[in-house]
């Protein structure tokens, strides 16, 4: 068996943002040595990986040739060139997640197109080629329009209510879905190794801006019945082994105030919704992920308090960030501060998050809001 | 006030080993930028750091030059040129602890008088500049010997019994202290803000290897009885205060079986018995040694939940380790190994620790014995 700590053996890793840096946390308290590629010399993962090299991930031959300098690949992040990775595993190179994962994610039609097709419950839908068989198909508003890529953190997505909506949408390739009112929505980040083991951490709530489209706040646990939780780790499960992952995959679902349960989409990697299992679970989602694409036994995904997690968002201001009032909330007891790291602030950008966890739910929300109350993203 | 995070401001750390890296834990995830000064090319602290630097850390005009080029300096190791740390401070430049702590810690001899002249209780104890005038004033047999300097990881120690014992004993400056049966060992990290901010962590109960004295195991809580453990905080609190304290501090004391306590030795920076509170604490050491030295609010130094940590000990054979058995601990629920990425293997050197955490401390004293009785380090 490859003995990964205090070895040669290298994990190339494609990403350095926040889920890159947190990622290498854990391979460096198990000592695997890494390799991360990142197009920004101010990569929050800079200076905290064996080699840093930067390139476009979106590049066939730089992904292709930082694939074949190291043992094994993966990705935390999925605007990469996805045929190098295809490429790679050709080759013989450990690439897990599987590209194909990132292909069918990387287009929501093809993602859409997937669930259904595997009897996954996710809402109705049609995908179209451009604007106007969109709009010879819609039977009526409001409804969900999602472009099939290009889409992130809010953009891509929008609600249609009124023509006006409909005259903004851009003549492009997508997918209009109905509309669901009062919908709440979950994720559950859910590991699976290569040897077939799951593990699905709780489910979490997320709570959204009310303008961004960003997550503002997310908590764990939720309020769903134990019966809607079971049913929502069942169905985060069936996704994982249709997709035969190996690691770690968000599942995010919509839950009906009737309590059904969609697959809203996935993203296969650590992700925002799963940042708070650092410090209130017993395995952190960057820790599992990394056990599961090493293929080592998963950790228990067992909860151990109440957390809330706040995304760090930038304020209306561009520029050198400064964080106002993180000294103030230090004074707090279980709020961990997460800041990435990045060169500049700007309107709604993810520049660090913050885990606070309490005795009680209630306890870590009111907290929560405290911190959320003190701490602004400036520039300056 | 200084902007720490996401700024110029760097934090220059003398000594890149175990403790350096787990330092660099709590760096990142604040994003303070740091620089790194050790002699190995091999650190374990090194691709940790923005900048790494490699140079003896005992050598005057390399100190003082990393020291010039940094914001503040803080040290991970004790072994560094003092000199080089005062002529910094003389400079303007902020060293924290102060290099006094270091000068006073440094040499066994100067330490003990220290807790004399502090009021602070000690074990009866004696110093000397040779041997011959050891053995004049040697009262009887057994005793315990300490070098006055070199001291380090149970070497520089003995207990002596017979003469063939004092026989041993190098012609070298040193102690002869109060030989006391049947002690336990316990260990309070505490830390202390130049505000003047106190905050100890519940104190530890140190297991020694029946032969190498080193630590083979810690455990949190300790049996000590509550105004016990209450006593030994205080006597803590006053070292830190006695010492003027900037940074974390682990105090090492001797527990009698009539519960008097008598402060052995301290360790100005973070220690092998803090290790535990990165997994079972609301703050680990080293968050709390950041936030003192930057003169942050200290966080809760509480305990969530009953903790033991093991040293990972180099086995017989010296070379590039392997560490057998590793996977099948991770399978236990509860169990953090942090491999320290040392390129070499040695008979009981510190390879890593792995921290076990538990609902009670009986379950995870079980769960240490396991895994302690699985992994080992091999070479080849």
């Amino acid at each position: 068996m490859t003995q990964y700590w205090s070895s040669t053996f290298t994990l190339g890793i494609l990403g350095g943002g926040q889920l890159g840096k947190m990622l290498l946390d854990e391979t460096a308290r198990l000592d695997i040595r890494t390799s991360v590629l990142d197009p920004s010399a101010e990569a929050p993962a800079r200076g905290r990986t064996e080699t840093f090299q930067r390139g476009n991930l979106m590049d066939y031959e730089t992904v292709l040739a930082f694939g074949r300098e190291v043992d094994m690949i993966t990705c935390e992040i999925e605007h990469i060139n996805i045929d190098a990775l295809a490429q790679l595993e050709k080759e013989g190179k450990i690439v897990r997640p599987s590209p194909g994962i990132f292909r069918t994610v990387g287009n929501k039609s093809l993602q859409k197109a997937f669930y259904r097709d595997h009897d996954i419950p996710t809402l109705p839908f049609f995908s179209f080629e451009n604007k106007r068989e969109m709009l010879d198909r819609l039977e009526g508003l409001p409804a969900v329009w999602k472009a099939a890529t290009g889409g992130y953190d809010g953009r891509g997505v929008a609600v249609l209510r009124t023509q006006a909506d409909l005259d903004q949408v851009p003549d492009m390739p997508g997918l209009i879905e109905t509309y669901m009112e009062d919908k709440r929505e979950i994720s559950i980040l859910i590991a699976r190794s290569p040897s077939g083991q799951l593990a699905a951490f709780p489910a979490v709530e997320m709570v959204f801006h009310p303008t961004a489209n960003l997550v503002e706040h997310l908590h764990s646990p939720t309020s769903l019945p134990a019966e809607v939780a079971t049913r929502a780790r069942e169905i985060a499960e069936s996704v994982a082994k249709a997709f035969d992952l190996a690691g770690i995959m968000a599942v995010e679902m919509f839950v009906t105030p009737d309590n059904r349960i969609y697959v809203n989409e996935v993203a296969p990697r650590p992700h925002n919704s799963g940042h708070h299992t650092i410090e209130s679970h017993l395995t952190s989602q960057h820790e599992q992920h990394l056990r599961a694409i090493l293929d080592l036994p998963l950790g228990s995904p067992r909860a151990l308090f109440p957390a809330v997690m706040l995304n760090v968002l930038g304020g209306p201001e561009s520029g050198k960030p400064r964080y106002e009032g993180l000294t103030e909330i230090l004074r707090e007891e279980g709020v961990y501060p997460h800041i990435y790291g990045k060169a500049e602030t700007r309107p709604f950008r993810k520049m660090g998050h913050i885990t606070v966890i309490g005795a009680t739910l209630e306890e870590a929300l009111a907290k929560a809001e405290k911190v959320k109350q003190r701490l602004v993203v400036t520039a300056g």
